[in-house]
């Protein structure tokens, strides 16, 4: 699909991803979520928490995409090294955040503030803060990278803070159909109909039900009239071959 | 964490996954089978179904690791186009397979062997099948790249043929402590275990119950004497703080 949308990648940083000991979620809720507004995942990975590799991931990202987002390691103990990596990989100090400091003290007012809370406020030079309304310890961004946390929930409550920011970018169109004949059957037709509309893209999605089984087609592209109008061939295709085409 | 354990990447092919319609579960599965057989997970990349991208990336991943393992993009339709980019990858013609062909003219007798099922038992010319119990079309290898279907519960069935392949690679020790006091408090101490047993990787992942929280240490390497001696420290330290740690 030709476009001119905004693009980001994703680096999920955990070795307990890479061990299939958790399952990555967090991916899925930024593609949903930055997908909705307008811009264009072009790549997810996962790398485990080793410095060099964070710093080399980081580096070639920031150059292929307009937006990075990266997952993990912002927390308290010894394999918590992505912002220290993410400044190795900006080349600027690392330094206590006086702000993100004030906040932990504040927070953590009953408890230690141990070193190993604090250096949750050891961030690069000039970072700037991402609220963390969940658990306090900030998040940052640092041009266009943005350094997030690995945890779900926390993850949730900062990406709300974000998408205000990103929200005036471009949408774009997308329709779905489905039909209940299979993709060995209709998928020599929908290859010329992709042939013909080269500057959308038509995806095709075996679905299995309980008890019956079929294919969601996703048509998406920046111009709404052309997706109008291979949606409209498509279903009156389908409908001609007995396939109940339903539109969304 | 040092290790001489073989490594593997793994690429999921999408559009599916990077727009967030859907959730990829099938690295987990793969993340999961090999390194419980002694295998190591260095990277999970997220493409899209764009053929100079796969192409690029599989070239880079061969290069770099032991084993790939490719998943998606080997379906009927126009958008699957794995098969004949890792022909391209490897530089090697994309030919009519006939062991392919004749299992899915079995497979589809009472049916249309439609052009879009055909597209199928296409395969690089030197490539050596993997079996597909469940819906018959075949996976297949090239050299160190297995090249795997999307569909989850397909690509169960082919990865049970596999590991019986990889189940003589060498195994490695690992070891899981439950403490109920927060990373923030044992963060420090256990830091400096790592820093002691640098030949370990010592894991360590807050986890959130209904009523509790705490923390799961995980203590993985090569060595059974350097993981049970780390293991033991720990566990002692916790049972001091009144940490109540458990063992599994």
């Amino acid at each position: 699909m030709k476009s001119n949308r905004k693009t980001f990648g994703i680096i999920i940083i955990g070795n307990e991803i890479l061990s299939g000991k958790t399952i990555d979620t967090n991916s899925n809720l930024i593609c949903g979520k930055f997908t909705s507004l307008g811009l264009l995942c072009k790549e997810v990975a996962v790398i485990p928490d080793e410095e060099n590799i964070i710093i080399e991931k980081v580096n070639h990202f920031r150059e292929k995409f307009d937006f990075v987002f990266t997952t993990g390691g912002i927390g308290p103990t010894h394999d918590d090294i992505t912002a220290n990596s993410v400044s190795k990989a900006f080349s600027v100090p690392l330094i206590l955040n006086k702000v993100a400091k004030k906040r932990l003290e504040n927070h953590y007012s009953d408890e230690p503030l141990t070193q190993a809370r604090l250096k949750m406020a050891y961030l690069p030079i000039s970072a700037n803060l991402i609220d963390n309304p969940v658990s306090i310890a900030p998040g940052f961004f640092l041009e266009n990278v943005y350094v997030l946390p690995g945890v779900p929930k926390i993850l949730e409550g900062m990406l709300d803070q974000l998408t205000k920011k990103f929200s005036k970018n471009k949408k774009f169109e997308k329709k779905t159909i489905t039909t209940i004949l299979s993709e060995g059957i209709i998928g020599d037709y929908i290859a010329n109909i992709q042939k013909k509309y080269s500057s959308l893209e038509i995806g095709s999605y075996p679905y299995f039900k309980k008890n019956s089984f079929g294919v969601s087609l996703v048509v998406t592209g920046d111009d709404k009239k052309s997706v109008n109008e291979a949606v409209n061939i498509i279903f009156e295709y389908l409908k001609k071959k007995k396939g109940k085409p339903r539109l969304f």
